[in-house]
């Protein structure tokens, strides 16, 4: 057995299972246990299939599971309404009934898709995640958003939709490039800052071991992450409070992501960078000591995440594409900030001549 | 005050009231109340928009709403994901945020779409519903189905999202063609017989008078048809067991629009037929005596509508398409029949022959 963790995601009838360890696609149970019906379409990805489907496929098998494939093309061009489509046209051609279960093995992008296919199929029926980057294992395997993105804006079109349960096996790390293991850790890096001091200061003591793929330690800060994820979205499933807090960096990320071009900056290098503006505010305020700033610009760089936005982006820039933000709220923009290390708040008041230094000197 | 009847239909957090009178569109604070924020789109078509939108407007003008509004062609062949795209199109272009809300103007169709739009735009804004045909006010309007359909299924696609309210105005009937008012009282009779039998009484002794569109009979018939279905709606909100019943000679119904094609007999057409059958093979089972039957069918009868099968029709044909149905489990068609009058059960617990002697000599 290298199960290391098991969480519970607490939402009523809607809870699941996050199994967290080392080579949990070999333990066929673990997906097949939680395949209700006797029908399955795998969703994978040109990247991804190669390295892990057929393991997915032998627990399939296992079991005597029918099962289709669609491998979609690879980056987040290919999250659209038309994917969905394309899953679709598989299931209905195939005769997948409501029984049926998705199964979405790759990273954030197929998760999304696969998970909102999995929504408005026959008004929703059931699917299992196996995410096999950082990012999504830590981040979008929680919470049960899912969507696709419109010509004008990303994640327009979706739906909260739970799975069954969620499988994250640090065994499909050893194949993740190095800079997608840097953006996941931003996001790790996350948790600590808005929720819990004790795991940052964990995280600054084994920051190198973790970059290095100590397959434990990852395990650890996996499971630390989602813990903290699950706990804050029990409170509030569809955001309309304290959630939110999850959006630490993400409201500077997102300009820096929609101002240098979608794909440039991965995302949680833009929310590495976007971070640390949020503490500088917090700092400018006097919220938080000198101190907490570089340690956070200290730590993201031992993970190899920029800590500096892009010199060609004009404080102005920030401020056009931030105000068509979705965090607006009649035209005033909130926040993310911290109170203290390990606490986040969500607020409009702050000053506009800090926030202006932010923008200047970030 | 021509509001007759206020119905809550009971979901925990979801729960909304259905307003049912003569002329509730004038009362404006009915639609106004309901709309959270600044803004609001209104969707129909081009048959119901010059007829109704106006008074929508004149609401939404009295409480200064920002509105944009969707006019779609009418028709259920263009219940389609594009056209739903069409929609979240007009939403993101004129920068409707997730506190907008959407106003389905018109019948099934255009709720369907349009509460799915609001299910999936930016997952999940509020809706309201304004069904303006009898079948929209007594079927879709309770429990919150939506959908579209996909070029091999029929409502393949689709989500649970409840209304913040519905208005169910019977002035809207004046201009209701009479095929369609009778189409509509298919599904009114339906409560009758599944659930109500002195409801069933009550159609028979005044089913004339509906017909001729008497306002206050047909609010009594309409609040009572959403009380039924919202009491099983109730207790079964994504259908996994009574809430079925609700589709009482709808398998045999859809066989008969899907071998006819679509569009040429109306839904509440098909299912009159199917009502008559599924009563037919409940007698020859002796679960229910002979007067049943002949009362169903005078009472269909007398509401212009078709109550035997078509005569191109054979049994094979008839259980080739049911065998297709989503109510197929395992292989079996559950079938929804009678036990006696007012009460219905979900039963795969048939006599083969028995089916074959009701497909032969309806």
């Amino acid at each position: 057995m290298n199960l290391k963790h098991q969480l519970n995601v607490d939402l009523a009838d809607r809870s699941y299972p996050i199994f967290i360890g080392h080579n949990l696609l070999q333990q066929h149970n673990l997906i097949t246990d939680y395949i209700k019906g006797s029908s399955a379409v795998i969703v994978s990805n040109t990247t991804v299939a190669p390295l892990y489907l057929d393991q997915i496929t032998a627990a399939l098998n296992s079991a005597n599971i029918r099962f289709d494939t669609v491998i979609l093309q690879d980056g987040e061009q290919f999250k659209t309404l038309a994917t969905v489509e394309q899953i679709i046209d598989t299931l209905i051609e195939n005769r997948h009934d409501r029984k049926t279960t998705l199964i979405a093995l790759g990273g954030g992008v197929v998760g999304d898709i696969t998970g909102f296919a999995a929504a408005i199929y026959q008004r929703g029926i059931n699917f299992i995640q196996v995410p096999t980057t950082l990012l999504s294992q830590v981040d979008s395997s929680v919470g049960g958003k899912t969507g696709v993105n419109h010509p004008l804006g990303k994640n327009m079109i979706g739906a909260f939709h739970q799975p069954q349960c969620v499988i994250a096996d640090t065994q499909t790390l050893a194949t993740l490039p190095d800079r997608e293991l840097s953006a996941g850790m931003a996001e790790v890096i996350k948790y600590g800052l808005i929720h819990d001091a004790d795991f940052f200061h964990w995280l600054e003591k084994n920051i190198s071991q973790l970059m290095q793929r100590d397959t434990n330690l990852l395990s650890e800060a996996i499971h630390v992450s989602c813990k903290t994820k699950a706990d804050i979205v029990a409170i509030d499933e569809k955001e309309s409070g304290i959630r939110a807090i999850l959006n630490l960096g993400h409201t500077f990320g997102h300009a820096i992501e929609s101002a240098m071009g979608y794909g440039n900056w991965l995302h949680g290098e833009a929310v590495a960078t976007g971070m640390v503006m949020a503490v500088d505010l917090s700092e400018r305020h006097q919220w938080i000591d000198d101190q907490v700033k570089s340690r956070t610009v200290e730590l993201l760089s031992k993970a190899n995440l920029p800590v500096k936005s892009p010199g060609e982006m004009s404080p102005q820039q920030f401020m056009n594409i931030m105000a068509i933000d979705k965090k607006v709220d009649q035209g005033v923009i909130k926040l993310v900030l911290l109170e203290k290390l390990g606490k986040a708040l969500i607020t409009a008041d702050y000053q506009a001549d800090l926030l202006q230094q932010t923008l200047k000197e970030c």
